[in-house]
């Protein structure tokens, strides 16, 4: 792979559209070229699987979303992002597996052996060279909410739901720390950024 | 479980659309409560699938296509099939696990391994009691689905895939002989509503 993969992860919330911009100016002024995509989605059939997903009124099992997620996923790594890397791209992916696991596996309670076992079917051995956590507490990223939309079928789930997605999240950065970095996001806008410029310049 | 699950396949224009009701009478001469459903399908989320995986315009890898088969799967069988069997009702599905084999497998070339897997992750060892297969040149389908309507994304596919189709779903009638019964679809209507009605009333 010539390019690279970082991906965002972290709660509704917690600042992923403000950094994710952010970080593309700083990978663009290093001189690579750079490219945004997002999870579900990405693809034309991702977008219409990202819809299902997120559909208040849809009725689907933990199991069932795995599934989903991991079919969105498996068309946009053969269609979007292993061609973009092959081009030499950055590739910015806002979520990607880390969320299966902190909302499927945290939050929705399927245990992580059984997401490793679709892990390994869709990644095969793929794996991003960075990935940036944005830790916040969820009472503070559905505050961020509550301001803005008419919540999804995640965001609508009580702070419990929410509470377990962010330990999931927490426990795979010290699971994968050669990987993950956890940036404390409940703090001023500036001196989050410093810590985003800091990681993405390891890799450019 | 109080109930059965008998499960129709073979390529479209075989004939399940004629003899799926035919064994539904059967069944209910018999004194058993029956239901109809199909795959992919069956439920709410699974229909909004079956459209995209139809949908001619769609641009699916064949990996997505099996995820999103047994996704759906996954959801038919955790709120429809299991709870219809638990109730003691007869459940007759048109098309199941047999068809992502003969169609993901040998049709887009999913090695079976693979999709075994998927099966296992999905099935956890859950089996038909009785798999009905309508096996016909398919030459014979082909030609009665052009009398019909606009084709899908699977039907448009050239008769070579059709044939590789066929050929695995024959395999894998050797294979799990004491589950399918391979129907020759290919005679007279009565002759085959003949063994229809043998198979069928082996487990009412």
């Amino acid at each position: 792979m010539l390019g690279k993969f970082i991906t965002f992860e972290g709660l509704d919330g917690a600042g992923k559209s403000t950094f994710i911009p952010f970080a593309q100016d700083v990978i663009s002024r290093a001189g690579h070229p750079v490219v945004r995509t997002r999870e579900p989605g990405g693809t034309a059939v991702g977008e219409s699987i990202r819809k299902l997903l997120l559909d208040p009124s849809a009725q689907l099992s933990p199991e069932t979303e795995a599934l989903l997620m991991f079919a969105a996923r498996q068309q946009h790594l053969q269609s979007v992002v292993l061609p973009a890397l092959d081009r030499g791209q950055y590739v910015l992916c806002d979520r990607f597996t880390d969320s299966t696991y902190a909302y499927q596996g945290g939050g929705r309670g399927i245990p992580a052996e059984k997401l490793a076992d679709l892990e390994t079917w869709v990644h095969q051995g793929f794996q991003a060279d960075l990935t940036l956590l944005f830790d916040v507490e969820e009472s503070i990223s559905q505050a961020r909410l509550k301001q803005d939309r008419a919540p999804d079928r995640f965001e609508q789930e009580a702070a419990e739901f929410h509470r377990k997605v962010r330990q999931s999240y927490r426990e795979r950065s010290i699971q994968y720390s050669d990987r993950i970095r956890l940036i404390d996001a409940g703090r001023a806008l500036e001196k989050v950024k410093v810590d985003v410029e800091k990681y993405v310049l390891t890799i450019c």
